[in-house]
């Protein structure tokens, strides 16, 4: 019973998720050896406002490279 | 310090959640010898869209076994 | 590529959280002696009727502690 | 298919084990109203020295409190 | 930034674990349209003494397995 | 009752751990204006052949380096 869980920005297309948990549940079964039947997937979303990378909010870095393409 | 963390679908009833942290607690008193108030419980509550067995979103596979028995 | 999660109530001040995850990062770069830019910081905000302690949703303490405080 | 996953100190007792993950199971099958075949556990074991309260690891917590009643 | 945790029983062998990242990677990549340098892959490995389903620990359930086979 | 749990590389130096959680604790602190009593702090020490980054396992990486700096 082996579980993914996947953390990363909001997906709004439904489509996207089918086709993501499709993916990694594959990988997980050639993996294990194990039925498909026996792999869970939890897709977690997180706003940019909550997530951080040197230091730095995700949403504080899009801005910042938003300034610099638009200036 | 203990740290119990439940993820399911969501619950809509407060007191559901009541007994659920309690009951939950009370089995980790149990096993650990600890006091209650080192067990630390979170309940995580998924949407359907967002958790997937067998490679399909838990939300298409509710609304197959709908159809299914509406058929 | 060190990752910190840090869960707790919701933080309504952008700038609390700027702080909070620039002030973890700079923490883990001085424990792991690695560059900013490898540590990754999530944020996760839980609400109150959600996390329990000594089998009690906080949600409820905080209501039992406001009555005794009133009273 | 929710999933528990109870993080604490290390339990060497097999039985405990075993009584840990049916008590959280028995309470989990009440909650969300599912069958106990849909509920998945796992138990993480932390060292002392890898947890800490207060900002103090766990294991000098531990080493002081026996100095105290020690001395 | 996507992060993507894998829980399931020890892999022993490195090359499966290769593929396994890899193959994870690839899916997200695809997924959220981010470089594959952006996705960071952590295998946990659980011991089945630490996993249950159904109440019952995988190390019993496959002890059993193994009697029903082997009478 | 916030937690923070942060994963990264195995810390040989008990020494580092001690100033790792004290640091993070104090930055929580500030953060919630909650005492440090109320902030748990967990260490989670991967190996490197557990880690991925671009598809990568960690330890292959390093690998990879080793030989080009060595050559």
């Amino acid at each position: 019973m082996p579980n993914i869980t996947i953390e990363g920005p909001p997906i709004k297309d439904l489509d996207v998720k089918r086709r993501l948990v499709k993916g990694l549940t594959e990988v997980a079964v050639e993996a294990y050896g194990l039925s498909a039947q026996k792999i869970r997937v939890v897709i977690k979303e997180n706003p940019p406002e909550n997530v951080a990378r040197g230091g730095q909010l995700l949403s504080d870095i899009k801005k910042a490279e938003a300034k610099l393409k638009g200036g």
